[in-house]
């Protein structure tokens, strides 16, 4: 029932992952809202949570809205993952006290794929669960987003940088050089295979040389939405300069379509016992399918049971754990 | 002497500014490395501050420095106004140590235009001067981004937003929901003509609704950066799809130079009592050009005898200062 467009083009989108791909899902929401899902069935659910309701009272008062009721449905085990296109806060919220943290892990946080031009793409996180961070959570994440970027994007060995204003250590403002500090420590980022490359700016989110970007959830709000506007800003002026010129008019089409944030398939909460899927609130039914499909192949490829190996509890003990870091 | 492409494209802006122009100016640098400078006058400084040199320490141990001198120049009174496209923090220390802050604005802020698609730019501050800020700065910067919204765009009522995570007062972290509760105050964004629409997101920073966005200098630098690494990454994107399509690949070109960050001319560092245009490291000898002329257009508009008037100590007293506002 979540998202701009909700529900036709998710029920669109999910008849089509069914159709196509023979995934096998279930919508959940009033039947009578939801219109013609086809084969797909329905969970009734008779509540719906607002786009700009509050988080946190919405999962605690609406039990029987649809966000609610998927999260229970993970959390009871009868489904591996799910899908939310709508309230972002209110999906993390229903994650959060339906299914639950990773044992040892401080706090979730949104990975989200920016495409790189001639490279594979790179994971930002926190893209905006977190407006406050501690440095130890900021080192996890920076753990979580190599676990993420090898199981979804195959990279072996991801580099891991620190988003700051400057590449030298001293660089940024105080939770910035406390968590670049912590992870410099050894054996962090041994434990998830991953290597450190320090300080990384702006610049460097579309470039194909980081894998995973740690910051916190208010300046990775910040810079990802500042991108996506760029992308739609550059788009328009591409087409205002190409007047009449159908030729360019349609390169822009195809530009904007290969890079749009829909084109990244869905951010993952990190973090939580199940797989918990974002999709941008504009999403089309296309953008739905591809979600519905990395849900899928996030299931298969056990990113929760390599999260709770490497990053949860039982994953701390086998490196040494720099005083006041996590699960010390 | 700064900026990646140092002196050459610096001498050669500088000249096109002189013919082109009549602009009267003055370099500042060792005259056998400055070359042919044609018929603009140079004024001889021994020693050149490094792009990555530490800051504060060079512009204190490097007195004979083209930057210190140039600076000195302005605090002097015969020159109006330093253009430079070297080590930013390096112009920073020397416009605070040799030029001094106008008397009640507590810091000084880099003040960058953003070039919105069907609009005027939307100026962000501040750009990188403060890695960690007071809500009581970012009020002030609010105000000085209304001056100079108005006198360098020409917008008779600038609209000032203040960056977040979400537009409701409650989102964001500490930091934004003071100053949020500061701004929301009548009276201080009177003193400068300004309406304050609230809070605003990354993506409305290329939007033409917004005249002035608000921030702390690291999440302004991490988003500026992220703005400018998402342009390079697009206008590649266009090129590769275009193969060896002539027609768009010129249309890639015209699109990213009419986007490209020496197309706004300068930064300004706002608040210093002079008026320190400074240019991106990559600066073209055009961008250099079109720096010196935005020093000559502020000069003439009066910038800083109007951010004096309005936002220091001389324009306090016009409003009611908030408690633990500055200057109450």
């Amino acid at each position: 029932m979540g998202g701009d467009h909700a529900p036709a083009v998710v029920v669109a989108g999910a008849r089509a992952a069914w159709d196509e791909d023979g995934l096998p899902l279930v919508l959940f929401g009033p039947p009578d809202a939801l219109g013609d899902a086809g084969p797909v069935p329905v969970f009734a659910a008779s509540e719906v949570i607002a786009m700009d309701a509050d988080p946190g009272a919405s999962v605690r008062r609406m039990k029987d809205s649809s966000l609610v009721r998927a999260a229970e449905a993970v959390r009871d085990g009868w489904a591996c993952a799910m899908v939310s296109a709508g309230n972002t806060g209110a999906a993390m919220a229903a994650s959060l006290l339906r299914i639950g943290r990773i044992r040892g892990i401080s706090r979730p946080a949104i990975a989200v794929g920016i495409v790189s031009p001639g490279g594979k793409p790179t994971v930002l996180l926190d893209s905006g669960a977190n407006a406050e961070c501690q440095p130890e959570w900021m080192l996890q994440f920076g753990q979580m987003g190599a676990v993420y970027s090898r199981l979804r994007y195959d990279i072996a060995r991801p580099r891991v940088g620190l988003m700051s204003i400057g590449e030298e250590s001293v660089k940024g403002n105080k939770l910035v050089k406390d968590a670049h500090e912590l992870m410099s420590v050894d054996g962090w980022l041994d434990a998830v295979d991953a290597h450190f490359v320090g300080n990384v700016e702006g610049r460097d989110l579309m470039s194909p040389d980081l894998d995973v970007a740690v910051t916190d959830g208010f300046v990775g709000n910040v810079a990802l939405k500042a991108m996506e506007g760029c992308l739609d800003g550059i788009v328009a002026t591409l087409e205002q300069q190409a007047g009449d010129d159908a030729h360019i008019l349609a390169a822009a089409r195809r530009l904007y379509e290969s890079l749009e944030p829909g084109q990244t398939g869905a951010a993952m909460l990190l973090g939580v016992r199940g797989v918990v899927m974002i999709s941008h609130g504009s999403s089309s039914a296309w953008a739905i399918t591809n979600a519905l499909r990395t849900a899928q192949d996030m299931v298969r490829a056990g990113v929760v049971d390599a999260l709770e190996r490497t990053v949860g509890r039982a994953g701390a003990p086998a490196v040494a754990a720099p005083p006041g870091a996590p699960g010390s």
